[in-house]
Formats: structure tokens, sequence, C-alpha cells
């Protein structure tokens, strides 16, 4: 294949594959197609950045790419955390939004058939009018899509008991490193046919191949949670209750911990009335059926007492323990108002939960840092937020060291960084300090097969 | 690396490196290594067979035949159904059997770390001293090793609820085809710390890496199960059943058929008095808590019933259901001693299972081939066991034709031949006709990056 190391030719490569209003230039524009929401990654305008509707115009796309040597950079909503999806300096980012049809509904085997720009909720919404249940809800469920939850294998608040979106992945429909449309993996409740192609396509973040398509299998609707809400005048002390619910043998359907940063940053924007009693507040949720559920809901409580809550309850009120889980979802974005947020993604084991928490805390101390922290808790997947005044370069330094150590302790305690919001360009370092070169090389080994031409979001992951 | 083309000097490289018991080179015990339990699949007797006890020993193996570009070959238990297993000539056979230690098992974080070649009856009973359960059990479960099923990502009874081996390995210490040791995924609740190498391992059937170790994540132990059994007149009444509970959204712990030839069978050999009243049994089971669980047997019932079962209970006498099940079990190892079986494997949408079971049995009529079927009827998971009186050569040939027949049919209705007992090298073909040109040239990509000396277990899968 000639290689055009003229780069403008791409743009009038894909002006003649694909129809005009797919295509952006206008650099006002493109801007917008330029980052996701990890603001202290860089990134760089791209050439251009199409909104193909088919996958055969993605095809065109990618072929055009790879005639150009041009690098193609997938994005879903952009409402990524790690710089997955960036842009590099003559990049052509695809945005896969506009393709948002939800295909196909099968209750009997119970899966569904969508396109990469389905927003997670609406397909939440859609299944849920056949009696099903798509599980994984990234706290960015109202925007994100599924072609970025997964690419980044996202995770969620009831991952605790139901997994990630790796889990829920049966087949994918994907343009490769060579240009070719395939479908891999099954529609059947069960297949072994050869690799698990699919399997590594998700949470690879666009660097093995475009998603074009989604199988999701889907469980049935289950029964109405009930939520168990405990205050805490120390993270230190909800990381016990935490360990103390796993200690109990207890499967939470959610076990969320939010700080009073973040609760005071959503009230400050959404005036919801919510508490500044506590230091943190762990909320827990249990959605087994009848009587076994009434008493896991009351171990969880003893376990939030047991740890030293300063007040704790089962909720009787559906719409107050919604309006806390709506505050958990607005976290992220209520404290982004206030300034740039470096966001880690830890995971550790449920025992280390509490000394975690307390190093993270000692660390903000040390480098004159506010952390604000909320957590899918009952998994250890900590999100400490680094949060640094507008324009103020020195708390931005002091926040970088802050994040490094952060990392380290997470290793040092047999965590790992990249909990569930992929590696991107934030966490490459972190990747690297986790798994041996041998692995590395590995990982290098399945890029170079996939992707022949090295055109599929380089520079990301690894 | 320099290539060594006197094959014999393997061994000499062996002996050096192993302790000497560890070697086997007497052709009488070779042939007990040369091949698993598909009879139909080739086999050559391989040069030597080793017996490490540690992954270093493992290693070593792996980089005496990259140094002698010689094929190496693992096996567990040697219970695969896939010739997966099956040694070729001039190889080296590594058996794990003897790596069957229990290393570590985490009750708060719920996992365990076993070395392959553990029994999963074993890794059972030990887990279950820790309040945990390992939920994916083949019906060869008391035999195959946990190293046997992750390689052939092994389903089982009740992975119709809880999912299939690979849902349940979470990290791999793995022997690599550069013969580095490496450790991949994690022992944390989360983690995508890049490219899903471990998920990429299980169900490679050896070709990627041989695996040293095995952190698999466990549940708490169940309550009781209730079981409910159901005689039809056919397989497709029994089908219907099969789809009427799915229709009723009900997710049975299991659902599996058994006919009359599988019953005889058993009962010809244990003499368990097993009936001879029905075509077929399907045995369903529940294990949701309390009573919720009460009114899903019911459910449960009323589908068998609906679909013309001429006799269907919940059963009230837990050693007749155990008794039941262990049936099933032995169904397999009881046909094979009346001659030689080909087992399919294939997996069919839940609707289509009554017409499937349909075909399988016309397919058995057009060709005069005595088709016993024994299926994970829940997971349109089929396995007609294709019988030939020994020696009968004619008998072979129209099972042949049979078998290719059934292949057809399941992937016309949408399914795919591989449902849980890995490729090896009686599904080669079955792979070829599954997936798109791409996509093996995809397989074959990721092989070459992997295994760059085509010595891991070459000739399997495709």
């Amino acid at each position: 294949m000639a290689v055009d190391t003229d780069l403008g030719t791409v743009v009038e490569a894909l002006r003649a594959a694909l129809p005009a209003e797919r295509l952006i230039t206008d650099p006002d524009v493109l801007v917008t197609y330029a980052s996701d929401e990890a603001e202290w990654a860089p990134w760089e305008l791209p050439l251009a950045a199409v909104r193909p509707r088919t996958a055969e115009e993605v095809q065109a796309v990618v072929r055009a790419c790879i005639a150009h040597r041009v690098p193609v950079v997938p994005r879903g909503a952009g409402t990524g955390l790690s710089g997955g999806a960036n842009a590099t300096a003559g990049s052509v980012v695809v945005s896969l939004e506009a393709m948002d049809a939800v295909l196909e509904v099968d209750a009997l085997e119970r899966f569904a058939v969508v396109q990469p720009g389905v927003v997670n909720d609406d397909l939440r919404a859609h299944v849920a009018g056949h009696g099903l249940w798509y599980p994984p809800d990234p706290a960015s469920s109202p925007w994100s899509t599924i072609g970025g939850n997964v690419a980044t294998n996202a995770g969620g608040l009831c991952c605790v008991k139901y997994g990630v979106t790796r889990d829920y992945v049966i087949g994918l429909q994907v343009v490769t490193g060579t240009g070719d449309l395939v479908r891999l993996g099954r529609r059947t409740a069960k297949g072994v046919a050869g690799y698990d192609l699919t399997g590594l396509m998700v949470g690879s973040e666009g660097t093995l191949g475009i998603v074009t398509e989604v199988t999701v299998k889907l469980r049935p609707l289950r029964d109405p949670e009930r939520t168990v809400a405990g205050y805490f005048d120390s993270v230190v002390a909800a990381g016990e209750a935490v360990t103390a619910v796993a200690a109990a043998g207890l499967t939470p359907s959610a076990l969320e911990l939010v700080d009073r940063h973040c609760l005071a940053a959503v009230d400050a924007w959404k005036n919801m009335g919510l508490t500044a009693d506590a230091e943190v507040v762990l909320l827990g949720r249990v959605d087994t059926p009848g009587a076994a559920g009434d008493v896991e809901a009351e171990q969880m409580l003893a376990a939030f007492s047991s740890a030293g809550a300063s007040w704790a309850a089962v909720s009787t009120d559906a719409e107050e323990a919604d309006a806390l889980f709506s505050a958990r979802r607005l976290a992220y974005p209520a404290l982004e108002r206030l300034g740039p947020l470096l966001t880690e993604d830890v995971c550790v084991p449920k025992a280390a939960v509490p000394a975690m928490l307390g190093r993270i805390e000692a660390i903000g101390k040390a480098h004159d840092v506010l952390i604000a922290n909320i957590a899918h808790a009952g998994d250890g997947n900590l999100h400490p937020l680094l949060s640094t005044p507008p324009g103020d370069d020195a708390a931005r330094d002091r926040a970088q060291l802050a994040f490094h150590e952060i990392i380290a302790a997470a290793l040092e305690m047999g965590g790992t960084v990249t909990g569930e919001h992929g590696v991107g360009l934030l966490k490459r370092d972190g990747l690297a300090a986790e798994v041996s070169p041998a692995v590395l090389d590995m990982h290098r080994a399945v890029k170079a097969a996939l992707d022949p031409h090295g055109i599929l979001n380089p520079g990301k992951v690894f």
C-alpha cells in the first residue's frame, strides 16, 4: 500500500468517501472533539473530525487513514477521565456519537445489539421496557456512551455485585487495523470459538480496533433496592465500615463513599439540601429480594455502626435515597466547576481500604493539596480527586507530586492504579510501573499484530 | 538463538534441566500422555513427557523447547473432548497434574490462588471450608483440573446462571512463548491495567502460553437448590420446555437434558435403578433463597407441564435429586464403555433448542447413527454423542457425515459449534466455518505475536 506523506490529502480522501456533513474541519468546532475530560492530559487539534452514521463509513475513514498513515482517534461522548480520546497532531477523530440506535432486543435470549453511540442510561431505559436490565452503570451513565464504556471497560456503582462492562459484552462488530469490518464473539449463551478477541477489544481504548456495534447480555429487571446510609467522622472510619461489610460476607449491590467536599460542591451547584454534618457518607445498597434482603440491610447497618458511624439508618424514603445517589453521580462535574481536577482510579484489596484512605489524606496534607474523595468503596476502587484553584501553577505542581505518591501507595498495598477509567495518557506511567517489562512486550506484540500500520489511537495505553 | 535441528537433544536438555523423576521417555508410559478423550482425533507418541513441580521447571522445559524448536503440548487430567492435548510427533508433553496445590484462599477478597493441576471438585471442596464457592462445574468436575478448565474455558451445569471459567479467572501466572514467566491480571475486585491478556489466555488451549498458576474469584456458598424433574416423550417436547423456561423469565441454576440412551448406559454400569419410563429427562434447579425460590420452582414445573411433560415434580428428596445429577455426570463415561464416541458441542439460541434437537434426531435416523443426547439445555448448549460399535468402520464413516451435518445445522440456526469443550483438533473445521477469513487472520496474527517460535501446541485451534 503506497504511503502518501502529504497529510493534507487524507482530508480530501475523507471528503470523497463520505457525505459532506460527516466531515468537520472548522477549528472552532474541531476543538470540541479534541479532548475528553482528563484536562491535565495533553491534546492537540486534529486534522479533521468525522461523524459517521454507518460501520461502512467508519471503515472508509480507517482505510483512508491507513492509506495516508494518519492516526485515527475514536471517541464517544468525551466523558473519559484518562485522555484516551485526546487527539494528537495530524490525527483524524472519529466521533461515534451519531451512531446511537438500539438495533435489537432479544428478550428470550436476553441480549441487546446497539450502536456505540447509545448513551448508557438510554440503553438501560430501552431494555427496561422489555423487563431487562443492563447492569454496568458508570457514574457518567446519564452522558457516557456504550462505545466509550466498551473502550475503557467501564465500571460503575453496581459493579461491586454485578461486574464491569467486559462481563456483559458478548459480541462486537469492529473495524480492524487492516481496515476490515469483522464480527467477533457470539449471540448465544456460550461459545468458545477461538481466542477471546471480543474481551481483548474491550478496554483497549481504540488501539486495537474501532467498535461499530456491541452485543450486550442482559439480566432480568431486579427488585427495588434497600438503601443504608451512614455518616462517619473520618475517611478511615468509613473505610473500616467497608472492610466490615466484606468481613460480614455481604455482597452489596452498591457501596459508595462520598466525602463532604463532594457533597458541598454538589449542594453549591444544585442546592439539594445535602448534609454538612458528616465528614464522609457511605451509601450502601442491597437488592436481595424478600426477607433475606431485610436481614442483609440490617447486617450492613450493624457493620456501619461497628466501625463507628456517627449516624446510620436503613432508608425508608426511596426519594431521599435516590437523591443521595444522584448527588454521588454529580460529584465529579460539581467539583470540576471549582478548578482543574486530577482524577485517581486506584483499586486496592478490601482489607486495605481504611489504610489507603488514610494514606490519601496524609498525602494531601503533606503536599497542601485539596483531595476530595468519591469511591466505589465496596470494590476497593477509590477516586481521590485532586483539586487545584484555576491558574495556580504551584498548586498543580504539588498535585502532580501527590498524584504519583498515591499511585505508589496503591501499588505498595497490592492494588492497581487503573480500576475502571482506562489507561489513556494519564495512567501510562502507572501501567508501566504495574506490569513487568515482559508483559509490556506482550502488549506491544499484540498491538503490532492487530494494528500493523500503527494508526489506531497510537500513544495511548502504553 | 541457535536452532538445533537434532531433535533428540531436547531430551538431553530436559534431562540436564530437571530432576530425573520429572522426565518420562518410556513409550509404554508415554502413551498414557499422548491423547485426551477425543478418541477420534489424531495423536502421535511424543518424544518425552515431563511432570514439572514448579513454574520454574515449566519455564525450563519451554526454554529447552524454544532452543530446539520442539512443540510443547500442555495437558491437565486429559479429560478434554476435542483433542486439544493430543501429542504430535516430535513434541514434548508437559503434564501439570503434579502441580496440584491450593496456594491461598482470601475469604475477605473472595479469591483463591491455585496451581493448574488442582482437580475442579477438590478446589470446590477446599473453598467450601471457607464458606466460599467456585461455580464453574464441568460434568468432568470430579476428574478435570483447573488448568484444563482454563485452557478450554470450560462450562458446566450451573453456568446457565453463573457463567463459565473465563468469568472467574482474574489472574494467571504464565510461561510465555518467549520463555518468560509472567503474571497477568489482578487480585483486586477491579483492574483494567492494559489489554485483557488474562482473558485471552483463557480458552487458548495452550497455544499462547502455559498456565502455571490461576487466581479465581469466588462467591459465597449458596443456599441448597430445589430440583424440578420432568419426563418427556420426545427430545422436541423437552426442548420446548427449555424454551418455555426462558420465556417465563426464569434463570435456573441448572437445566440439564439427559435422554434414555444415557440413563440406560449409566444404569447398566452403575445399577442406580434409573427410570426407563421416559424418552428424555429434564433436570432443572433453582437456587433463589426463600419464598421466591419456591415460586420459581413452581413456575419451572408449569413450564415443563405446558410443554407436555408426561410426568413432572418438584423433588422433595435431596438424595434422589443428587442421584439424577450424578447420573448426568456419568453419562459420558458410561456411553464411552459401549464404543467410540464422537462428541458435539453446539450452542444454539434458546428459541432454537426444540428445532435443533429435532434436527439432530433426524440426522441420526438418516445416517443410521445412534445419537445419545446430554445437554446443558438451559444454555442451548447441546452435546449429541454419536456412538458407534467398536471396530465398525462403516458406522464411523456414517457418524462422520452426521457430525458435519449437525455442525452445519447449528450454524444455520445462528449457533456456534464450540460451546464449551474448546476447538482442539476436532472442531478446527467448525471454527473456520464459523468465523470470517479476516477473523482467522486476526487469530494467526495474535498467535504469531505471542508464540514467535511457533512451539506452543501448534496445529491446535486453527
